[in-house]
């Protein structure tokens, strides 16, 4: 974790009065992506699994589809930068990422939200069920699982789990990171995400919910709130979206018949 | 209130079993800027003070400097465009912005990571103290301000503040664009920032740090955790930065001196 964390002498006020101590703080590493030769984007991130980040960035992008295509990935971990290559050197038209911009939390380009893109996506068609006291076990071990958050409080978690358990899981300061991280992880070793379901500690938006759709995945439980327009999608993509699971309670927002009690 | 949240039939879960319930979640819109006649970002947002939102979002990126260059605003709320048109038809380069293209929450170029670029940012010199006791009545009020996070669960806050208390408020999905509405609306109200203070329920990165120091306010308050850029940040530009307000307690990060027991 010492990559992860920083120590600073803070100054702590409680109901006893204020004292110096030393405490933690989660760092933010700048990360440059460059896709064949080209700079595409600098992600603010957790320093930790940065070649998986590199590979579900590009993986969400739409710009790598498989890990067969990717020739080469180099990171320099010192000065931030990763490179990735790819069979017969896919280049990147500007424009679309120029409209890519600034979103929430992460870059959806506006142009994903004409109802012609949503309606060339496919329905997530598993028959996966899951019970609520499943549900609430798999929070649990999520929850333990975060290391750096309960040291810090400063960052996201995401995992890949089945209903028995967690199969990966991924910490970032940015919750689409954590997530990206995850499918990157995924690409590289050939893990398949099909009839799985993801775990996020951070709020549910249109670009999550995307993220989740595109790898197949019939269901997305967050421990925090989704967004109308997650909401929407879901129920149109036919993923099961469960929200606010905090104890023994917690929100099924779409597709139901997936949760059994 | 209705146009920030949409409601929803869902099936709650708890102890006492599943049950349909109608259930509020918040709204997620996206709002495109278009700076000049030319297209420059999709912001996923809050649908609520759009206009403070878009100066704000184009101050932060240094694209106006103050309210005498703005010629025009139009809003059209329903198909998500706002034009701003500025004296002199200022235009933006490509290429600055195809690199502040994503990062953890809102597209800070990595370029500014530079020592060169810190070091031309002026120290903020302000000799403005608070209490503690001033910081929990102000974190207190902050809280019970915000009615769309106590419905939905699913936004952050801003707020801009002297040490008695509230002066603006805003509300958003990200917590990038709630702190550029309070700017947003600074600029044109032509309420001055200088010796205030900014409160925010999310995390404090260094985009968020620099907003910051850029309105010249020696002061930021967060219910959350900063990052350790964001804590040199605040060291070397001479800003308090106070995080984890909670009840009683609360961390003081830097430039200690200016709180008082």
């Amino acid at each position: 974790m010492t990559d992860e964390v920083k120590e600073f002498t803070i100054l702590r006020v409680t109901e006893h009065g204020m004292s110096e101590v030393e405490d933690v703080v989660v760092r933010e590493f700048p990360l440059t992506i460059i896709f064949n030769h080209q700079e595409l984007a600098t992600l603010l991130c957790t320093p930790k699994d940065l070649k998986h980040l590199a590979i579900g960035f590009l993986s969400s992008e739409g710009l790598i589809e498989n890990k067969k295509e990717i020739r080469k990935i180099t990171l320099d971990n010192r000065r931030g930068v990763v490179r990735v290559e790819t069979e017969g050197d896919k280049g990147v038209a500007t424009e679309p990422l120029f409209k890519r911009i600034i979103t929430s939390g992460g870059g959806r380009r506006a142009a994903f939200y004409s109802a012609a893109d949503i309606t060339n996506q496919a329905r997530v068609e598993s028959q996966i069920k899951i019970s609520t006291g499943e549900v609430f076990a798999l929070a649990k071990e999520f929850q333990h699982r975060s290391h750096v958050y309960r040291a810090t409080g400063g960052v996201h978690s995401a995992a890949l789990c089945d209903t028995k358990g967690i199969l990966l899981f991924a910490e970032d300061i940015g919750r689409h990171n954590a997530i990206d991280k995850i499918f990157g992880e995924c690409m590289l070793k050939d893990i398949p995400t099909d009839e799985r379901i993801i775990i996020t500690s951070g709020r549910v938006s249109s670009e999550i919910l995307l993220k989740i759709v595109k790898r197949n995945i019939p269901m997305l439980i967050s421990l925090a709130a989704p967004t109308d327009i997650a909401v929407d999608l879901a129920a149109s993509l036919g993923i099961t979206l469960i929200g606010f699971v905090r104890g023994r309670k917690m929100n099924v927002y779409t597709e139901g018949w997936r949760c059994t009690a």
